[in-house]
């Protein structure tokens, strides 16, 4: 695993080198989705049902047979165990709680002129979740996507899901219930976000469509954009740990949190960031240790190999410098203080303040969304949120006494931009 | 002009091939901007000092040469006429007491078992904002984006505008002064894009890029996308005027409001919609004697007659429905009680409401934004405002025994998700 300090004379080059990843836009994919979603606009159903047939090798044979019953997602809650329908029943339970905190209000003022303006805010319409399949089928994944859609006040949640020869992960649908998806089918790929933005016979258009895919999917979403919202391009997942080198901290708990990381992917990042090389060459011992038995070592190897870094900085100053630097996208601090921090981090999708509050806990039930940010994106962008689901409408209402001095200044700053017809538009309400 | 009716047998598709509006994706187009954009990041200034002097002809010598200072701002500001001064000052002024309102603040609360949970809000800490040169170089447009910055907090603003042969609009200069823009240099097109988007020796890179532009302007922000935040890809604007032909309404009043869209753009939309056939009649004709006179009666006329269309509905249900299917960027409401139709109205950019509010106003001074969703994004997004130019970070601070339940949780999910580390993770915090 990669050792760096600020006090190397290129370090600036060897994080930036470190940092760099970018989706590749081949040329090849993109001509493959382009290909699928005019397909899909052209011939609806037909085409999403073949597509599934083929890359899904699923056995439907009409689009009738890739909807999920409402009573087939509740099946799958009941049938859980009851251990894990509590814990699942709990995350949901959390998530909902936070992020009713999120939901904004209309407002409305009135200026010294007697004008009525202000901001309506309504939920969106339908919003379609991609929910990828096989490997990375995660049932948190359903409820961080849903739940804040719901409490937004969506009407209706289309979520698409592949199921591959058939197979699905029934925490998935059990989840689907618990979050009240309204409407669930078995379709993946670019052939699903096509149909989930122009709608086919079967399958309604949405107004937004939210949720990772592979790359098939993050292409065919990009394509989209415009016809309906999206939300990010997710990258690779990443955390920063910063620690200080203090009396609590646990070698132990900061390696496993690191591999947590590492676990997911091989080209997730975990990065380490201390002010004591003592502390980071334990670290760096606790995480070939822990590596030992970890059913997913494999993984987490090349992940800590090629991504994977163990940072030295001078002090905390440079430390927080380093943070701002990489704007990751999950940030734990293990210090005694952590809000003493605080002020100084511009930059992170979720912060996990002290030594209880590992990310996994975000990741499933602490609340706020797991939908984060990723690859620098936290320096403009935010978590998933109920705001990603809610739109603003601007209101403005002119008294007929208050409208025209404001008429008078528009007309002359319309004349000024040529443009005559507003400048008379508003000459009509002062003039009149 | 096309005339509709909601009794047409077709009236569904009518409808849908009028608001039918895509943005091509010429293949050309995308291989120049991604061209020049890869030359930008390869030789940077050297390389944008050069496609400033081909494509704008202008007679710079040096990057030096290409920002402007703040005292030729400021003296651009001093030389305007008393007149437009205040003007601009009073729409300035306005524009930033309506975003005052938008600024969101950080959260925090405890929950039950004594972890803290909460949003950081931040600014960006740099922003690039783009305005176009020559005839669509409005003095409004800097105003509207660069005040939400400057509220949200974001440090520095750095704006772009090409000057075609050096000549630039004085009033453009006049508005950065008073918007407080920190930085200037006059240069355009995909090569200002990409500068903004990745740095050059001369232009710092932002987070964010904000305004309008051609084609070619869109495609370069499209394609940075991911690496900075950019604001929609606006479409051609539009504007719906709803009317119930009511004794207070005046048809040359509402024929005007509509040509003030039309005479932006050859592809700009104006669309009127009535419950009256009388009124409906009565504004074609006004529309016929205004554009008798008006200076780009050309654009007017080629506007209408591509895309504009006059609409007769039913009733109020029925204008509803239409205003809800068109999602208009700019939704006037010329009615006596408009206030009780804005219940059922779900998706609008800014609504207008009753005959003292053309749009015009809105443009230029009454507060809200005027960089708003077109074609038929309102569905899923916002007017552009402070909230774009702030974002979120999620805070999660669990104490030590309110880690415990949240931490056997996550084990259990994790379990279920073959994710191994995150689960022993987790479980480090509650066998502890």
């Amino acid at each position: 695993m990669r050792q760096l300090s600020t006090q190397d004379v290129d370090f600036e080059q060897q994080l930036t080198t470190l940092l760099a990843f970018e989706t590749v836009n081949d040329a090849d994919l993109l001509k493959t989705v382009d290909s699928i979603i005019a397909q899909v606009r052209q011939d609806g159903d037909s085409v999403v049902l073949a597509l599934t047939q083929k890359f899904d090798q699923h056995p439907a044979m009409s689009m009738h047979e890739l909807e999920l019953s409402q009573e087939s997602l509740a099946k799958a809650f009941t049938n859980l165990d009851t251990k894990v329908k509590e814990a699942l029943t709990t995350a949901a339970t959390r998530v909902q709680t936070f992020h009713e905190r999120q939901v904004q209000e209309t407002w409305e003022y009135k200026d010294e002129l007697g004008n009525r303006l202000g901001q309506k805010v309504t939920p969106l319409d339908r919003v379609g979740i991609y929910v990828p399949g096989g490997l990375a089928s995660y049932p948190s994944s359903v409820l961080m996507n849903a739940i804040p859609a719901k409490v937004a006040g969506v009407k209706e949640i289309i979520m698409v899901v592949p199921a591959p020869n058939g197979i699905l992960n029934p925490l998935v649908l059990a989840a689907a219930h618990l979050a009240k998806v309204d409407r669930v089918f078995t379709i993946g790929g670019a052939q699903a976000v096509a149909a989930l933005a122009y709608g086919t016979e079967t399958i309604p258009s949405v107004d937004k469509i939210t949720g990772p895919g592979n790359k098939y999917v993050a292409a065919a979403k990009r394509a989209v954009f415009g016809q309906v919202g999206i939300d990010m391009i997710a990258g690779p997942s990443e955390v920063l740990v910063y620690a200080e080198g203090q009396a609590d901290d646990r070698a132990d708990w900061l390696a496993m949190d690191l591999l947590s990381q590492a676990e997911h992917d091989r080209i997730a990042q975990a990065i380490f960031v201390t002010t004591s090389a003592e502390q980071l060459a334990e670290v760096a011992a606790e995480i070939e240790k822990a590596l030992a038995d970890l059913p997913k070592a494999d993984i987490a190897r090349d992940s800590l190999k090629n991504r994977g870094a163990l940072i030295l900085v001078k002090d905390r100053a440079e430390g927080m410098d380093v943070i701002n630097r990489v704007a990751p996208e999950h940030l734990e601090l293990s210090v005694d203080d952590p809000d003493a921090l605080l002020d100084n981090i511009r930059h992170a999708g979720a912060i996990f303040m002290g030594r209880h509050t590992p990310e996994a806990i975000g990741d499933y039930c602490a609340g706020p969304n797991h939908v984060l940010p990723t690859s620098g994106t936290a320096r403009f962008s935010s978590p998933l949120g109920v705001y990603d689901f809610q739109k603003k409408s601007s209101i403005i209402y002119c008294s007929e006494s208050g409208s025209k001095p404001l008429a008078e200044t528009a007309d002359i700053l319309a004349q000024r931009e040529d443009l005559e017809a507003h400048a008379r538009s508003a000459r009509y309400r002062y003039q009149s």
